[in-house]
């Protein structure tokens, strides 16, 4: 199993939800960077479950402890090691899915693959290991920050409920005022209505998450197969319940001319700028200096309390599977911190290789 | 800059559009593999331009020769290496673009981040050099098929007409029979009509393009960072003028409910099946043995001759520009063996990786 | 900073002497090898100081947690974190090594590299740091044993006293019942007094550790850059203190004729073997299935409480330093297990790379 | 296999001894360094065999060709191409090894690894392999000598006769006035005779070459698993027929105290140095601005026309070889470029690595 991303900013990131613990280990992040724990909290703290209306009602207190990588209260240069013990891990049977993959959940291949699979909460599959993303994409915002680029990422559609187009302050002010993480506060209400009543019905739905990226500077990403889109597709599509990317117009492009959606060029305060932002910031795999904007279409939950059709893999068998327990009956919410922390460590990781950020010291 | 994809199944690409040649080198193929010239430039062949009506008319020979890898008929484990000569390379004057960025074009990119930018023809940023991709999906594609493993890339949108559903089979067959290369063959007319009817326009248009593959085993991908879904996204993406990825039903997820598109669980011959293939064979990031299905967003051409605003780069001022030449008008068909290649690669590197082929003799 | 090593079984290593924890993350290590923390302890209990005449006085008990990746006492394929917590570190003011490297130590590259360097005990350049290796090796060590690989490094010369050659048998039960880690009795006695009488002088001394791995496969490593001499090489030079790999007879070459150092084949009980093994069980830069033979030279401890010259770097002035506290009269003894585990590191990620371990499951 | 050397300067080699071309593509090489084949044909030519008394009379023109990467006289950020076509490769009849492997050479290991394997001349076992390795260090010396540092290997022991220190100076100058490459000119001249005295013999010697890299900065390379010596010891023990690698003082610290060989700091015209160079450039796995000391163990050429055993694999029956031809009875003279080659390899990919030269455009 491979469980590290990134080539110069690397995250490798390990634990399970019903282990001893999850965190991960960020290498390559250069020194003299000021970091605490709280940068770290701080962000946890927006995917930690039990905190709304419309997230599971699981109580994870999820504390990160910092074992590496700091000295007098700035980064060495060595590695980062953020780790977040799990507490209460054993407070339900799991066994029933011990050989019963629950439908469009990862189980199978786990059992499948690897033959010796910790079915308790998931195990490495669950949804908790994305800690270690968050982990790493703090450290990642952090670093960034240190050359003025934001990241922000909000929920722009729940089920048949879209949100209209906002400005980026609106988004970054509007999104901590509802549990959805909505910029649009009317959309938010219908959202939040919607959600709650796929949660009563004992059924989950999907979503979009959007994701922009301001005062990224041109020239990050590499023209042929280190491309900046194609290593944030592949960063975005690998959380779990992602099942597609987009950048700029994204599949809107298909049934569009050229002369309609080309970005055209102007000079700008003596600066290189486009009239429009159709290509989301990134042409030809590189960024043009203009903000980087994705969005990625999140799938309902798959743990849903009705009745469903699985079978039992020990003994080659039909069987019926109901998931009792408290899930989430949308992800969305709670994906945005891990698609801002997904596109932070991408960014980081581009901001060093292209030359950006010293790869050793921030002072350099 | 990095011109090197795959980890084990790697390839090397090389060369730009007006150079002297454009190829790939291709390590970690096994020994043993049957391999010829032929089955190379057979997959050339499908993305030569000037063979319809609907691709630009320029004609290019592009024929391949093997300059390496191959002992008495068969790979030998040392890195095979496919060049392209360019030919009658030098037939247009492309000084006006040298400092002109052409709107939604690399060009930018290129010229602010290398400052030495062959802007003839597009030079590496040219579509010339998928040639490539090509010649390392055509080995890959030859590996795979030792193990029953079949791909296919077709059309299924350009601009407003889409195709429908079609059997796999269907698709293998009815993608020969029309310029397109859509399996609807219908659609297939009305999609060259309104191709023919952009380019008399001096305009592009953008299309949807899917690729299946078949019979690939459960199994393959790794759950957390080098997910499957996240390589072929990252591959997928990485072809120009890709602004999205979706794997099974991608975007439609958004507005479903769990209870409707999770993919259920039977035994069906002794083997796990799953139902339905809302999931396009990847959940939890690993195979789980149905059809792999992704779709990807097709931008229109950027090269259109309507004016268009841009700048002077040297001189920072604003400036119009008409991009004279022959284009396609809409770059779909010719995008669909770049996308079967780049899954071919995907999928041998995975093969590999995970232990489905050995690493250095298919005879082991 | 990079602190990871190898491709399939790869060990990332965090932490430094004064910090909270030092450790590593292993990944790639297939499901289902049965692991628990004792056979983790049992690998550090060997480097561990303050057992032996011969070691520092300094006492840590050096315990290791295991923080992911066993389930029911077997791998399940995920990352496996091992960590050591850190006691009592702050026993001693190491303020005047701030801007004062020590000589022949690392320190000047970590304070002019980084720029925030931990100067307390050597921070992440301390030996200390060499527990990550050893979590490492202890997996690999396991992982090979399940292909009756084994592995030991012994002591062959300390200053110029020289250890005769001794079978692996003996060399496995000797180096036991002596404090250097010597397999000739006799020369471990001259050499436990040599480095008492070193240790005694405020002095240190420098020797060679060989190790021999037994019951590898024919066909580990690769022909041109990925080398498994070339992987060994690498790996050993790495460990602090080392300034000289040889392979086999080594430098020995250099006055030989190639009529008396080649290996020339015979069959021996069905299988091919070489009459001599001078080439130390690679040649091509592949195994031959004959046992791998290495040999380190290892400096004298920098550390040494004589006065030296050094610098004030802050101040750009000529300083005098004196080194006091318990240091390694000489380090060989506790490099064996270094140099055990770093080899165990590369040939499990060559078994695996080379397709003679499965990469996801050991019972697959 | 992995053919491919480097991080962010990485060279991909390719092709065999006999097919029809060898070469290597050099990727991550910056935009805006002047270069021409001529650069790189200079220091093929050092390496090409039949130019002297003590090497093969096979004549072999190896001209190279650049097929990628060049833009009006300058590198553009792409990937360089360099190919040497072969020549009357088919000169002679291999196909007694066929299933005979030579003594001491890597043949065996192709065939049992690979099963497929190109006998003629050694296919891509042999040493005309190298001349790869020649291509990418011919750019990355003149890439480093944008920096200012220079890189020379010579010759200091063959057999039993060794040449004395000389300065940097004399060595490069010397070095040319002799086929020894040896810059101790009386000591050349017995080296010399001693050669011709094993060719008369139908034997073979080995030797001892010495590589020195001044001008490098201080803070190259990582201090864990990404040391410089340790990635010079990997790329050096990768060449054929070297058995061990040294740096600094080398195996000669086996027998010292650290009072005697501890490189004390002083401050000289402004600039930490150490009194002595015991360490070869290298403390803690970074370089300390000294010049860079290695060398390497290199065995007698394995080639002999002595009568010597092996083996029949296909008919796993025991079997004489003799081995005629035209071989070098040392191989030393011609092993240093490619010590030089590989050293520049790595100092240019650690160089851009560590943020000295910049990684997309030297005029950034």
């Amino acid at each position: 199993m491979s469980n590290k991303i990134g080539e110069k900013f690397q995250i490798t990131s390990f634990g399970s939800s019903h282990g001893t613990a999850v965190g991960a280990v960020i290498d390559g992040c250069p020194a003299n960077l000021e970091l605490s724990s709280e940068d770290i909290q701080k962000e946890l703290d927006k995917r930690k479950p039990g905190t709304s209306s419309v997230t599971t009602p699981r109580k994870e207190a999820d504390e990160v402890q910092i074992l590496s990588g700091i000295f007098e209260g700035k980064t060495d240069g060595t590695p980062i090691t953020g780790v977040v013990f799990n507490k209460n891990q054993h407070s339900k049977d799991y066994s029933m899915f011990k050989d019963t993959p629950r439908p469009s959940h990862g189980d199978f291949g786990w059992m499948s693959k690897y033959g010796n699979y910790d079915y308790n909460g998931g195990g490495r599959g669950s949804g908790r290991v994305t800690i270690g993303h968050v982990i790493g994409g703090a450290v990642a915002k952090k670093l960034l920050k240190t050359h003025n680029i934001e990241i922000v990422s909000h929920v722009v559609q729940i089920g048949d409920v879209k949100a209209r187009k906002m400005s980026f302050d609106e988004i970054k002010e509007n999104i901590e005022r509802n549990p959805v993480r909505c910029a649009d506060l009317k959309a938010a209400e219908e959202m939040e209505e919607l959600i709650l009543a796929k949660k009563v019905d004992g059924d989950s739905v999907g979503g979009i998450v959007e994701t922009i990226a301001v005062n990224v500077p041109a020239g990050l990403g590499e023209p042929v197969f280190e491309r900046l889109d194609g290593d944030l597709a592949r960063i975005l599509m690998n959380i779990g319940a992602v099942k597609g990317v987009e950048i700029g117009l994204g599949f809107e492009v298909a049934d569009k001319s050229g002369s309609e959606i080309n970005d055209e060029y102007l000079i700008e305060n003596d600066k290189v700028k486009t009239k429009t932002n159709n290509s989301g910031g990134i042409i030809g795999g590189m960024t043009n200096g203009m903000p980087i904007v994705s969005r990625i279409a999140v799938k309902p939950t798959p743990s849903i309390s009705k009745c469903q059709s699985s079978v039992d893999i020990s003994k080659m068998e039909n069987k019926k599977i109901e998931i009792k327990g408290r899930h989430d009956p949308c992800i969305c919410p709670r994906v945005t911190v891990v698609s801002e922390s997904s596109t932070a460590i991408v960014l980081a990781d581009h901001m060093i290789r292209s030359g950006f950020i010293h790869p050793s010291n921030l002072e350099s």
